[in-house]
């Protein structure tokens, strides 16, 4: 604490962990603080944060609450999905892809108010604090980032909850006891760690889940969709033309009636650990199906393959906390430049906790029934090219072969 | 044909095609022929191929049946599987993964008979010629191959059975009309093509599964197992050892009864065009989930990225039918490194075309409850060593941002 | 021979194997032969090139003769540079590159003329062959390809030169012996194959280099230039601005003088065989690297570091013919994308076959000598932080010691 | 300092620097200092460390002097040599190699001793201290480490050096005027970093240079050498059979004598900055250009092209200190099985700064003249294989032309 801060824009959910901080970054650092809220559809109500945020002093020219839907799926979400990105083959990173949103948002109200640095509420062991932060430098060399999970002494719930008693901040009467796990949300997903969860051998228990019904209770009988996609990116459900965050909504719907996109992982986290988390990513997983089965018709094998080449990389650095990098936006200029005519529609089958693609079609099909049929192709393929294909492909492994290699 | 060949070994199935093609040798080559006809757990009798293969004039020690159901899973499947191999993000190369080993057969048949030749039964517009000829000439770069299909002028279904019938090869009811599609099976798969399945925008019509029920119609209770695993490779089903075809098989059942592992797709060949399959892989599918499960306990991070980074290309040459090649074999090394404290029990739930890992335990676990836990670590982890991380990892951000870029 | 042809436009240079196939393809297919000759910089009169198309019966306005100099480096050389790629560990790609521009026109000077098949005059063994038909293909599938060396029966030269003979077109006396050797020149390089060369244990004689002066023929006393770059590019040599191929042909100047960029090669072809090359690409070596020496103060490590990984692909894909491809394409967005600020000037010293970077400065170098000293820094960077970045990147390794693994 | 140490092993040059850290060790942490100096072909009496770690108390049982030199080029440099390893295009990662070593001797003989602690006189800006303490960590996860340029507050020369007469350390003469730079050496290379260097616009001065002379002065005349080769290694200096490091120290001393190896490079370190540094690797840029040569006549296309790829991961593992890494292994596991076949014999011209490949030959040549040639080649190679080989893959592109992309 030994730079002076005069004044601090702080990522606040309204929840008591941040009231906390908030109350801390006043008396700690002797410091006006600006509180930071953004709507990314974690589905909560926002207004009772503006109200703590005035009872613990904050002008309200120094509340900021956004609606950041839109440009967290258009700008965020839906240029990941063009990459098929998943994370250790699949988590769909619906974490890391939100807090480079909320950290351009952070550096931006510094900006707009004159504050001299930025905190968030994020743990010294987690993915989170890495992701703020090298998103924060990137955008501003010279801020400064209090992270107070690293730096206070309130090491355990039990001191929280003291703490915040001792300042007058209203504890929940369900915060008293311990939470069962820890989780974050937002329009794309829904992430639960620790507590029950921490023994990687015990199943998830059904409580933990919120955004889906279990897939033993999802409907008995499948229900058919189909979603428009234009360059690579979703447009329609089921004809009806949507933005990205109306149609990521309505594909969270979908998701959650018919048990869509649990997933139970043991990750590696960028700070060397393993963890385990349960994700529920819905619409995310239908949606990161159906793109798929999209490029499956329209983009050319050369494209795919390097594509499925570059993503093992490309989700690393998101969830490492790379979104604001040079070789993060490289790699998404290789991407996008192959979604040009990643257009057409994709059927599919939603069924007690599948997504599973039925049909594609489009305009800019490279699929050639003409070219691949059983029957008579009309000279589309002279099948005798095949042979002089082989025996060149050969050539090498005949004459390692004849070195008796 | 103009080369002289003396004496062939043909991969022969036993049904019309390679019966047709089993006599066109004898009459157009003018040319011994010898049969090999495998199991490789497709799940028909082979019997009935050797009487065919007699009455068509073979002679007995000339026909080769072999039961290589335990040499396919141990030295083909189970080596992918360690790479976690899907190619185009989905299909699990069940067809692609058995060619190397006819071929590896038939040229040690050639060998042994003194034949010269080789011959298959594959189109020339499809993968499975490359595969069979590339692991030919890679194990003997002299032999000949035959690849009828790609010389003879029977060019549709009709042709070929009057063709049959003029040489009296008998010719089954059902293939009298055309067959609505093409398949292959092994231990580790079916799949189909062609025909009805030629639009890609049609649902698979549910006739063309036969390794799986419909998840509809599966249980309506999940059913939970537990696989074992030693050295990367699975061992034991549910507490009791199994050889490797032993545990596919008994997977192969639990999927069929859950209805797990069909997939619909559309890939892209490596002759060029994009066809459209229907995959059932039901043991497969959960002995790849599993295998995932184990790794991620069992695992470094710096091996698990690097194995996914690979994990295209091996399976690109796979699906090429490049098994036996340096590139393949030197990834194989890398992967197989990896593997050895990947060993332990995963616990999966079966249900309705789903399975889904929810338990892993090990004991070479790399999971750390005590540097994880959001509890007291009693000085596992010091939550100060995140902010040096996070600084030196933002340096080159920040000299960037200093720039202005 | 079995489509007939009316009208074809042959890459034509003037020589003797070229002017064979004019001829032949009058003789053998009966049609209107459009001649494209490009000046690429090879260093050749194009006019006799005229007047012998004009001999054959090429009618004047289906000569054409392109100065393509400029597009050649600008669109070609320079996006391929900006990959630092480089075939192999070593050869610049000299040949490759040109080859999609070749058929870029030839494809182009077909639509003008209404023809309907282009020719070259590459063999069945080596790479040219693919890249002009791919480029040919991928710019206009319909388009027929006649490549005389894998079509006649004029197996060897005698047989070529009486061929030639036969049908009154002039040999020059030189080429009545065997050529010692084949080559291909253009405003990078030049290569020589075949003959002298075919024994990889033979050293290269003296006389088969043409570009370059022997390094122990070269100054004795070094020459020091100057080279400019903007977003990528040369721009500027010694302070003078230059067009692209302005700038290649001073370099290649000096790159003769000073007896740089000499490589003896084994390489291997896309067509499976190994062959043995020797490139002269004088301009190029020090070009090559001093784009090296830009970017090495301009250039995020991340980018620089993203950028080395898919290099080789890159320059496989060129080697391959792949140039008019959409992976190409992927990885030339990408590689684009970094080079915004890949700007300022670099020195160079040549002697004696060696081009070094000796000294680079740029308004946008990334490089902080604030940050690096082992002075006093002024608080720049703080060595503690060092600790924690430690600890964390070892995190994973001590658990795996842990285990005993 | 809060953790009490009771032995340490210190990596100890017998220089001014370790000199001071082995006096501030025992005055520090009032611990019992063991030496430990590795002779790894740096060229420097070891004797005067011994006596200097005995005039400060240190007891003869704890002085280790240490002739790594086989194993380090055996077991460190050959196996990195095998993948043609070169950080940022160029950097042969002569520090980097020596590091993994050093650590493991470090940590061999503090489990000898009893030791608790390693300590080693690696600054907080560079990366040798990653490289000290991930390869520590990773062979003892328990063991503590001591950095003193991160802990102590000498931060100048000039406090150092007072520390050290203050303590009745020796100075020598010339170190009381500021170091013009800072070096490292070992028997693969010397580096040299800071002052004079720290301009990357000016040339590094010719006083810098230790191992080389400068090409200027080399002799006029080439001298070829020939170098033979087993499994990817060198065995052979002109016929005569060679250990590793007899065969490195007569390579350097031939690059010596022609001034070859010499490399200024800005390079990216792993701690965020870039840093201008002077290497001289004489007999390992000979080495490196063999090894590839002898590579081109013996490795499958497949292989070498893999191994392109692989290249810059591996060497920016080494760089960044994870030798001691799971995913390091793997690499050397892929790169090690393709190096079966590597042996031979490759030719060299050595001249005036220049090493170049002019000859290879090998048993386990995969060059075919016959393949090759441009005469007649008996049927090797049938030219019309080639269309079908082009037609095939030209097929997608073909398709996407179709399309109008």
């Amino acid at each position: 604490m030994s730079d002076s801060i005069k004044r601090v824009v702080l990522a606040y959910s309204g929840g008591l962990d941040t009231s906390v901080i908030l109350k801390w970054l006043q008396v700690s650092y002797n410091c006006e603080v600006v509180t930071f809220t953004a709507d990314l559809g974690q589905g909560e109500e926002l207004e009772p944060a503006r109200k703590k945020a005035q009872m613990m002093g904050v002008p309200e020219e120094h509340i900021y609450i956004d609606d950041l839907r839109e440009e967290f799926v258009r700008d965020f979400v839906f240029p990941m999905m063009r990459a098929n990105a998943r994370y250790e083959g699949d988590y769909l990173l619906g974490t890391s892809i939100a807090r480079p949103l909320i950290s351009k948002r952070l550096i931006e109200i510094a900006h707009e108010t004159g504050a001299d640095a930025i905190a968030h509420g994020a743990t010294g062991k987690g993915n989170d604090q890495v992701r703020f932060e090298l998103s924060a430098y990137a955008l501003d060399p010279e801020i400064k980032i209090i992270a107070p999970w690293r730096e206070w002494d309130l090491g355990s719930r039990t001191a929280l909850i003291e703490w915040a008693e001792k300042h007058q901040i209203p504890v929940p009467k369900d915060k008293r006891g311990e939470s069962p796990f820890s989780t974050d949300a937002n329009l794309l997903h829904t992430s639960s760690e620790g507590k029950v969860l921490e023994d990687p051998w015990e199943e998830t228990p059904d409580y933990v889940y919120s955004r889906t019904v279990n897939p033993e209770d999802a409907p008995d009988t499948p229900e058919y969709i189909e979603i428009g996609f234009e360059k690579g990116d979703g447009v329609s459900l089921n004809g009806a033309a949507m933005s990205p965050a109306t149609l990521l909504t309505a594909l969270n719907e979908l998701g959650r009636k018919h048990g869509i996109g649990r997933l139970d992982l043991v990750e590696n986290r960028f700070v060397g650990m393993k963890s385990r988390g349960m994700y529920e990513t819905p619409g995310g997983e239908i949606y990161a199906r159906a793109h798929r089965g999209i490029e499956q018709i329209t983009l050319d094998r050369g494209a795919a393959h390097l594509k499925d080449e570059l993503m093992p990389k490309y989700a690393e650095l998101i969830y490492n906390g790379f979104w604001f990098s040079p070789e993060r936006e490289m790699l998404q200029a290789a991407i996008d430049h192959s979604q040009g005519s990643v257009g057409g529609t994709v059927r599919l089958k939603l069924y007690k906790g599948m997504a599973s693609v039925v049909g594609r079609k489009s305009p800019n099909s490279l699929y050639s029934e003409r070219h691949v049929t059983f029957e008579d192709d009309a000279g589309a393929y002279d099948q005798k090219d095949a042979e002089g294909f082989i025996k060149l492909n050969a050539l090498r492994l005949k004459l390692l072969a004849k070195q008796g290699r």
